[in-house]
């Protein structure tokens, strides 16, 4: 029996994905049960890298979704629209999916599982988050004896590039910023990346898995690294910490368990060098999922690219094959669905808002050298709970003194009115910096 | 539907399986279709750490995998026998296998998978490499799309452990060797692990999964670390390296597709800084896989333990439970089973032997302080086409000069027909190092 495969998109990883159907020597065996049956293409005249027969390509998506004699659809088209319709089109057809797209999962997750549960079809969405590193599959199979207390990553490549370009050279944001643009590191559009929303589809998805519940996408707070500076860099590191991108989803290790509360949340911040995920730079991600009893287990790989991604959409190809091939075997209509690849849970998850967390603060502020400021500072910190790691005068800025604030743990939302506080006080000039610290 | 576990062995990987089994709340839901029906042990009087009804407790091994209630032996007790013809005669039984034996597996794999291929039952070892870190799952079934290049790992945590202490407290092997076993952290007879024997057995398992082929364990090189001195870890130091103990699957480059030749190979590595395995410390494990198209991925976490372990062990058993469920659901007998479960390549890979191998080479020489004998070291390797890097004094040790030196990529074959004829110049006194280089 061979399965067949209808595509959608021909984009970088639609190309790689089709190297990989076109050349399964050395690969899995079971890509020998495939066979690329129709490839939706916006353009049937654009030159290609890779050998396609021409009459596989059509620029009609919706008859590769409704076709019969398809079995699996992947959607590589990425994007919200017509990427939901014809996932949910595919899936009222009875197709299994596989899509790397993480805006529309995030997004619409709630509506397609529905879909394909009742359908009895799977939805496999290992390329969304992570490229290559396998990090859905081990979520859902290998960790499922564990009860996951935390998910970490670095999953935006192009932020990371940036952070890593702007501590390796002392340079500003802007400037690495628009140097990535140029190289083709960073899109024209930065947005999704720079702002941390490409970060928050992922760790939306990432916590859904990991907490076994549904995510509502505009509950996860979303800061990016535009605010972060060379500046801030070198005070991390004279601390001992590296500025990352951390996309964080953990359960609230303070909430009863009938409260069952996550955070789930991107931003900059502050890493100790010695965390596994200091020393992860350039384009490469890497996931550290926290659990009991597994301790620390960590996945790290190149989080982009057409091979990478590629490599992960076939595994999810080949994972269906399997179960479909049992299936077959069997010559019945399947009653019940593999436990492990579906996505059944129904409820939502109460995620908390940002002024109940607990973490822990870097503040930079510039202050006129009056004497006591401080003093001022410190006590208004201390006035709203805020304990304080140090509190050190680094230096001048244009007859400005700039002082660093390091706190311990302490509740976001005393933080902030401790902060409106000092901000309201004479002698504070500014306050350029406002970063978590792990 | 409930699905009925007999265990083999309670003793620390044991003890953590049955706390996650017992303790279902917060992991995944699957768990509620488990049932501990038997647990063998040595003696029934023991007190043990978890809270198991008395009645399920036997010293009868051989009756928990011929009852016809158990679905599931999960085989604990480790060892080469009675683990094997306990395995054989569940399989015989038509009993799906999980284990942590990595020992039995990488000896007997072939018996155990034949047996288990004709029955139709599945045989799972997650836990056998890399404790709880997912790596066996990942190879079978999210890397299937790649052709897999090369496995590099630190798989033992005891080796790395004592390797992280001698280069953090410039220590000896000896008494850094001495205090880990007072800790726990090596056995009382450490010979499996310092000599590389143990990460031999978890390599050949890694490299029959990647490669797709049997391994003869005879056929693995393992080299320990006991000539491994603080003097080398200095100078690997400044040469811009630190020592691991990797152990290291990788197809041969430079042979023929026909021949299709692997090496096999433990043995104490120069590892650069830079590399993504230079930094796993400790007792911690990570596997780097390198393939076509994902490039490189890696995954880490603690290697040993009983959480680690165990959480590995119960994901074996819900991936077979999965695939039970839905054969159950169907009411016909599975005629084919999930082929990114079963291990059904029959073939031995041939491994290429040492001497063909490709590597470069650090080499320490103890010499008489005679003119000239940087040159005739030199000389003899070119003679034999090995190519150097750096030859340097680095220093006196009593009376003797020390000169290090290390190749480019050489033959290894090579090398050490260069070395034998060094060997014999009257100014060399000894060679106390040669380690391989990455």
């Amino acid at each position: 029996m061979v399965f067949k495969i209808g595509l959608l998109g021909l984009g970088t990883v639609g190309t790689g994905t089709v190297e990989i159907l076109l050349n399964p020597e050395g690969r899995h065996p079971l890509l020998s049960e495939l066979s690329l049956h129709r490839v939706g293409v916006r353009s049937l005249s654009k030159p290609r890298s890779v050998n396609i027969p021409e009459y596989l390509l059509t620029t009609d998506l919706e008859e590769i979704v409704i076709d019969p004699a398809v079995d699996i659809v992947v959607e590589l088209i990425g994007g919200l629209e017509p990427a939901r319709s014809l996932i949910l089109q595919a899936i009222e057809n009875g197709k299994h999916v596989v899509t790397a797209n993480k805006a529309v999962i995030s997004r619409y997750g709630s509506e397609i599982f529905d879909a394909a549960n009742e359908k009895g079809v799977y939805v496999l969405l290992e390329a969304a988050v992570g490229g290559g590193i396998p990090v859905i599959q081990p979520l859902k199979q290998s960790l499922g004896a564990n009860r996951i207390h935390k998910v970490t990553g670095i999953i935006n490549g192009t932020t990371n590039y940036i952070l890593t370009r702007m501590k390796n050279e002392g340079a500003d944001f802007a400037d690495v910023l628009a140097d990535a643009q140029r190289l083709g590191y960073a899109e024209a559009d930065p947005t999704a990346d720079i702002d941390g929303l490409d970060a928050g589809d992922k760790i939306a998805i990432l916590a859904s898995l990991a907490f076994a519940g549904r995510i509502k996408l505009e509950q996860v707070y979303c800061e990016g690294i535009r605010k972060v500076t060379a500046t801030d860099i070198t005070y991390a590191e004279k601390l001992g910490f590296v500025i990352k991108l951390l996309a964080i989803a953990a359960r609230d290790p303070h909430a009863t368990p009938e409260q069952d509360l996550l955070s789930v949340r991107v931003h900059p911040t502050l890493v100790p060098k010695v965390h596994p995920l200091a020393s992860i730079n350039d384009v490469y991600n890497a996931i550290l999922v926290e659990g009991e009893p597994i301790g620390q287990v960590m996945f790290f790989g190149r989080g982009a690219g057409s091979g990478p991604t590629a490599s992960a959409v076939v595994s999810d190809i080949l994972n269906i094959v399997a179960v479909l091939q049992m299936q077959e075997a069997e010559i019945v209509s399947p009653v019940v669905t593999h436990e492990l690849m579906s996505c059944t849970h129904q409820h939502y998850c109460k995620i908390a808002p940002m002024e109940d967390l607990i973490t822990r603060f870097y503040v930079r502020f510039l202050t006129k050298d009056s004497p006591g400021v401080i003093g001022n500072i410190g006590t208004c910190f201390g006035k709203h709970n805020v304990s304080l790691e140090s509190i050190v005068q680094t230096g001048f800025q244009e007859n400005l003194a700039e002082i660093v604030v390091v706190t311990h743990d302490v509740l976001e939302g005393n933080f902030h009115q401790a902060l409106n506080e000092i901000k309201s006080l004479d002698s504070i000039d500014s306050i350029p910096s406002i970063l978590r610290v792990l």
